[in-house]
Parts: C-alpha cells; sequence; structure tokens
C-alpha cells in the first residue's frame, strides 16, 4: 500500500485549532521531482445507522456551517482521544439522538476527503434501540432536531438534496439493500 | 434549509494555499451564544464511475499523502475556476483513464466533509467508454495505475480496505445495484 509513494522532506504547520489542523509538506515524488502537499488533519469520526424496530431510520438535522446550509445526516461525531471507536458510536448516538442500542455491528471505515484530509470516518450499524430516560446531553455548541423516517422518505431527501453528504448517502443505498 | 443558523459574526482567514484555505468564524448560535467554527474551503470536485462495454469498472491506485498510504478510487478530480462538472468530468476520465465516453449521466451530488469543509463532490457515470489515441496528460505531480475490475473484485477491495474513500465505496454499492 505504498505504491507511488511521495516522502516527507519537510513539514510545515500552519494552523492548530481546537478540531483541525493544517500542515503544508514538501514531497519527494515518485519522479524524484518535489511538490507540495495540502493535508488537513482531523480525529476521525464515527457514523452511526440506527434503525427502530418497525425500520424507521433516524436521522438528525443540523446547521453545517461550511455549507452555510442545515442538512440532514446520520448521528455521528468525532473520535475524543484515546476513546474506542465503538465508544463514540455509543456516545453519539445518545447525545444525538436519546437512544441507546442493544446491537453495535461494525459496517466499515473510509476516508472522507483523500485528497486534503485524514479524517477517517467508522460506520456503525445499531439495532433494538432503545429511548433513554436521562440521555447525556449534546455538546453546547450543537443543535439538532431529530427525525424518525422510513426508506422511502429517505429516498425523497437524497432527490431533494436534504441528505447532502456522503456517509448518509452511502447509508441509504447500503439500507436499501439491507431492509428489503 | 437555514434551520438553527449560525450567523457569521467575524470571519478569520488563517491560510490560503494552492488548492484549500482555512478561516475560523466566529458565529451566532441559535441560543443566542458565541461559537466558533473551523472551515476548509475546496473548490469542489467531480468523480466519474466509468465502467466498459463488458461491466468491468475503471479505477486509479494513487498514494494519498494525507492518509500516508496509496488506496483504490474511482477516477476524480478538483473543478478548475468557472469549469462546468460536466466538463471536469470529461477531463479527469481522459487525464486518469486515458478513456473517453459517449453517455456521461449525473447520479448525485454530495458534501464530503460537511463538519469541518465546504468540498461537493459530483457524481457521474460513465458509459460507452472509448480508448483515446492521445488522452491529454495527467498534472504533473499526479502518479496514478489504472485498474479494469468487475464488481466482485470491487467488494474484494472494500473488504481488504483498498478501497478506503466515500466515494468509491458509495459508488460500490451504487453499482451492485445498478449492474444486476
Amino acid at each position: 500500500m505504498k505504491k507511488f509513494e511521495e516522502k516527507t522532506v519537510t513539514t510545515d504547520l500552519k494552523y492548530t485549532g481546537r478540531i483541525i489542523t493544517l500542515q503544508v509538506d514538501d514531497v519527494l515524488l515518485p519522479n524524484g521531482k518535489q511538490g507540495k502537499r495540502e493535508i488537513v488533519k482531523h480525529p476521525g469520526a464515527v457514523a452511526v445507522i440506527a434503525v427502530t424496530d418497525d425500520k424507521k431510520i433516524i436521522l438528525v438535522e443540523q446547521y453545517r456551517k461550511a455549507l452555510e446550509r442545515s442538512i440532514i445526516e446520520i448521528p455521528a461525531g468525532k473520535i475524543e482521544p484515546n476513546e474506542a471507536p465503538e465508544l463514540t458510536a455509543m456516545r453519539e448516538l445518545e447525545e444525538e439522538t436519546g437512544y441507546t442500542c442493544n446491537d453495535l455491528r461494525y459496517i466499515q471505515s473510509f476516508a472522507t476527503s483523500p485528497g486534503f484530509a485524514d479524517e477517517i470516518i467508522h460506520l456503525y450499524l445499531a439495532e433494538n434501540i432503545v429511548k433513554m430516560e436521562n440521555p447525556a446531553d449534546l455538546d453546547e455548541d450543537e443543535f439538532v432536531e431529530l427525525l424518525h423516517v422510513s426508506l422511502e422518505d429517505m429516498e425523497q431527501m437524497v432527490i431533494s438534496q436534504k441528505i447532502f453528504d456522503a456517509k448518509t448517502a452511502f447509508a441509504y443505498i447500503w439500507l436499501k439493500d439491507y431492509l428489503k
């Protein structure tokens, strides 16, 4: 998995933030020349496809400042330092939806933007979900609205682009196969 | 699509690069408090699911410095200034694979990392593809290896995580339905 490897010559850290950092690497290209790579470092995230016993999918609508609009997504969130992804999945499910689950299954992982970022999302399926009496709160800068939708509703949301992110688009076509 | 809108109080540009810029916005949250959003601006991209007449899918292996490994992806690339996404699709297909196509169909668009970036990928299906005699060259810092794979090969690549990015994972399960 090192084909066409680009060895790092120098790394120049340009910005360190609360969530992401940005660095520019000078790299040695496979042809011996040098190139520059702008790289955003991100702690990684988990996303949860949560399905109720009557086959409704739990989604959250939230404002995404980067896009300057609200979109509808599967529950998701950043991995905290030293947190196992399974625990992130359970925590985000609880914080964002007020549900917990008795069956959590790993589906797969993927990079979201390999051209400029190292963010990896780990995707889980949550079944046998149960509403909690006193779920943990959202982060203080998070505001979400909960939706319970059928697969047909989800299809309409893809068509109307209310579902407009990669992980949720993936979840929709994954569920089309899983729930049929 | 403005639910829970976060109005911009100030924007602080932290880094301007060749491909991306990074800014930190102070925003007014729905509860009246202020928050900070770290935002990466990206020109947007196009990705192409290219299928040969004998139902092979054309993939490219390339090194992704952000991930420090090579991964296998559907052909994709950044939208140039004022370039229509359909033209980006045709250009990237030609540059990365040496093919052109007679049928190009828009599938859908999605944000790749709405939590911290505005990158949007427009996804196309290319059919009736034809090898070109003198295709345009890759960018001088791009090195890719071409693969022609069956849907079954693609599944193994997902399992082995050689396919490890969101758009290509999406392409695989979209093709599972389309090619059956």
